[in-house]
């Protein structure tokens, strides 16, 4: 079977076709026929080796993808051939709160990922994708969708009536626009793009702000609460952003850090999180459960992804730039 | 002024009409106008003088009004004249978890109520009623769905996507419907009535269940969720129905006790409670913040409650007959 | 090598010793010499058939074991040979809260347990045992001493001047004693034996209670508390004394259903439930988390486990019948 | 009566000692004679208009004081004359999580403290002082004790085991260290002064780390964990060390910012809260409940304030000196 595998950094250019052969499946293990994969940032970075702490490692890109079960292990009970599944982020986070283990698990970074035509994984690291979704819309949960989950039921609880403020219309923000609206949440949403606000308006947003005209977007989520600050912030900006999601925040508020699109530091004003009490959670993708949770909502609310552009797998490369041209509006998926 | 006040038990016969004279107002009191009040089974307890531990004790029924703010005291500054505010059951449970001496403060129980043209309440004691509603709709809220908010929001939380089992559609189960549709889970409801079941289902409903053609509802909820378990039942019986309650909720899953009408006491399979790691968790009303939180809730999702009947203020004695007579799908208001 | 076997019901007269085979480990796995073995209340209702849904079925008994790692399969990256371990009473169950899966794999029940010379478990199957502990201390540790641990924090958490309630002087009460002083709780504690009653005051227990002379103990307790109630109760009875732990907790407070002992089914009144806003919470041993947790908690504040007795390896049915007299104070452990 | 009031920015000299009439108590009030005062650092933020964001403003200052009722208003319920109290920090923030509205009932800031022979304060602004308390350890209590308690139970939840670091010896981080040690957790503390460290040391550290010695305590902190970093960092440094105190602590942990000593502002790198999933927790003191949850923790553990220097209420300046020199370990109190 074919799969592509990142050589050598820096970027996707050295990301090449190989031929290669997984073996035998140990009696806990599942063979997965890959049918469709998404990109995220998170992959862009990894091709420059700016991701993590050990700088480029050769791999196997991509954490997201969605195949069929071909082969099931001796000792498998979770799968039988021809279940559809998704692969989980971090193989080994199935349940509770993060920890420092699970990262070495992660799919197309810390191990191989899922780009390619046929992949191996323990029967724990997969879940069933969602009732009637494509493999193509199954491929774009396991890192965007997921990590909007865990912003807001992973160690708070978005309630119905909550307001949450979203940046930008990127992977994650467009799932948490969407799982926030069918849980009752009011939302609103960031973009320099007023054709991207109008395309999230369609999709539920309440309130739109273009930061290009209002600069400070972070005023103006606040007054639109009546001054009273927002329930939730979904920080994908990090260093370059935080201290203005502090401002749009209401008291014992939470701003929930997914993302460092704007730099990975940035001056923090401390008073603000002490005088208004504010919770700054660390949000890293999810749990198997989590996933479970969230696909469980999917079904019941018919969520339906947003895809922007799909591609067929000898475009990876193609895949890649136009995730780095940074025009999409949803989710990126490759064919296989 | 008029107020009603229930001279002596038993029952809501010895409900009578008489001249009051509040008198003047201490600086942190507001006086209201009562425009609407409604009705919940607790009123006929009370009536009863089967409700709480002390037996029938005189006093100004109704937990439930709404009304105008005309008169404010020296030193109130959350409200001014006009405003349009509903009271909240226990006066003194402003935030945060139960506590005992809440209680004391339940309105048309441990102190005078509100079925009266004008009432006296604290500052604290009142909150705004969501945008656009109508008193009538406004009236409807400060037990019944407070309660059912606190089931679903006061100690645990609800997700999207999660299974909550209704049973009846008594003024809890009906507002605990909306608010857990709005929030994206998934509603099963149990009548004797396909009546009400046909307009539960307008309502939301994802499934019915006739407990008088299916006498075993609880089984057949299990079987709904393809042998999973409900995640949470909001349990109105109490003793005759929690030991079937257990057996329709996951594996970890919570059983809300709010109410006793299929009887004060009954067997409990305790091992049930243990084998499933069960939550069983006592919801007594709720807080001013769960009202104010579900009130932004009701207003995002556009949530307007069921009103079966409105009786005129002379008629309170009617509405008394009519909520006992148990044929409403919906709540009883009181025009004043 | 030898193995215990629990070959048909009723009671543990089946006990057999038998010759075994173990084969080779998988790559996961890790084959452990076991050096010590305690009983649980629950290996008496295993023998008897009684425990589960199931009925009788044959198994190596035992939940409770520790030992020394002897080989580690291929892929194995948690431990080395010599590493001293204990095994986990839910083999699956490792992190976050509790799911129906995990009952499948109960060493001792629904697999076999650890009543043998060697045992082969899967690497993430055990947890290193507290710095300082001979086998014989870490062996008492899976079941009881896990589920004290839970309830206090699994679903809640115990804070430091809280005051807990312990009925009787069994395994889960004795741990749940020393981990709720550690933690700087108020504990009571309630017996028939005054010898009893002076030993778990030596443990550290502010209060004691002889449910011989103060029948109704759970009256004497709320008085203990200025008749505010206690914060949580650990109701090891079930059936027969849940409703008296209801009496005896505080409004809010949690009563944390581990056992059984004194019926499988009880009347409840559920309006003290509803009325007090108490927390019912199932609790049914516990993760390979809490356990880690717990034993950083013993290391912390050096809490040594109370053993009655020590039996040779050949003397298990003794054991047995030890355990069923109920003389014991403090766990009965068999040495291999 | 005499009151000291700060009548000018900036700094303490402006402090005056004023005769004041309190004038006649509401139905809801009680007269308070104060008997003892602490001093808090914010309190000199106060007097040099640093502390908020109104600048300086008039006001009697200091939050922490205790005394004895002498006169409650007719409608009192929770107090009687001779009953022995100290105030709460915000005289509106009874229970459940924080709100924006408490802060402008912050005693000795938003409105007028207890430096003053008497005070009056609504009967639900008073919590009754620990049983055993002199008047001096109980008037430490409402500031600095409250904000460690929050920092373990506010919105976490310490558990026995857990490893807490806590920086310098000011008056947080010795309640901190005290409660922490009686709730079974591991203390490390740091300090320039060995001598400080020494004390630190008697009254329950585990470890010090000596900050001028060892530069790069975060390291040391995380070295002393066997790298996996600690549970907990009470943060009273800020801007200046909040992005050590993301170092120090373990996937999953949390960093609980209690004061901006190292300065208002800092560069954080958000990528270690992200992937370390940390949470970043606001502070700001605590609530009635949490108050008297605490008391009930001092109780049942013996634990005493560490009370540096006791002044005369004349010396009520040279108090404010003292403690800008930074010269103490552990509170400083005024005598009335």
């Amino acid at each position: 079977m074919k799969s592509y595998v990142l050589k050598e950094a820096p970027g996707f250019e050295s990301l090449d076709l190989v031929e290669k052969e997984l073996g035998p499946i140990g009696p806990h293990e599942v063979r997965v026929r890959v049918r469709a994969i998404s990109l995220n940032y998170r992959d862009l970075m990894v091709a420059k080796g700016a991701y993590g702490t050990k700088g480029f490692q050769p791999v196997v890109p991509a954490s997201d993808g969605a195949g069929e079960v071909v082969e099931v292990g001796s000792a498998v009970t979770r799968w039988k051939a021809g279940d559809k599944v998704a692969g989980i982020f971090m193989q080994t986070w199935l349940a509770g709160p993060p920890a420092a283990s699970y990262a070495a698990s992660a799919l197309g970074g810390a191990i191989d990922g899922m780009m390619a035509e046929e992949v191996v994984l323990h029967e724990d690291g997969l879940v069933a994708i969602p009732a009637g979704y494509s493999f193509e819309e199954a491929a774009t949960l396991p890192c965007a969708a997921v990590t909007a989950w865990n912003a807001f039921y992973g160690s708070g609880a978005l309630k119905a009536g909550d307001t949450v403020l979203l940046q930008g219309t990127g992977g994650v923000s467009l799932f948490a626009l969407q799982l926030a609206k069918a849980a009752g949440a009011r939302v609103m949403i960031t973009s320099s793009s007023d054709e991207k606000l109008v395309r999230a308006k369609e999709l539920g947003a309440d309130e739109t702000i273009n930061y290009r005209t209002k600069e400070n977007w972070e005023v103006e989520a606040f007054r639109l609460t009546d001054s009273r600050g927002v329930d939730q912030v979904v920080e994908v900006g990090g260093g370059g952003t935080l201290n203005r999601s502090l401002k749009a925040v209401r008291y014992g508020g939470t701003v929930s850090v997914i993302g460092v699109l704007s730099g990975t530091s940035g001056e923090v004003a401390t008073p603000l999180i002490l005088g208004k009490a504010i919770r700054v959670q660390g949000i890293y993708v999810g749990s198997r459960t989590m996933f479970e949770d969230m696909n469980r909502a999917i079904e019941a609310n018919g969520i339906r992804p947003v895809i922007d552009r799909v591609f067929e797998f000898s475009e990876a490369k193609a895949a890649y730039e136009y995730m780095e041209s940074a025009q999409h509006f949803g989710k990126i998926v490759i064919r296989v």
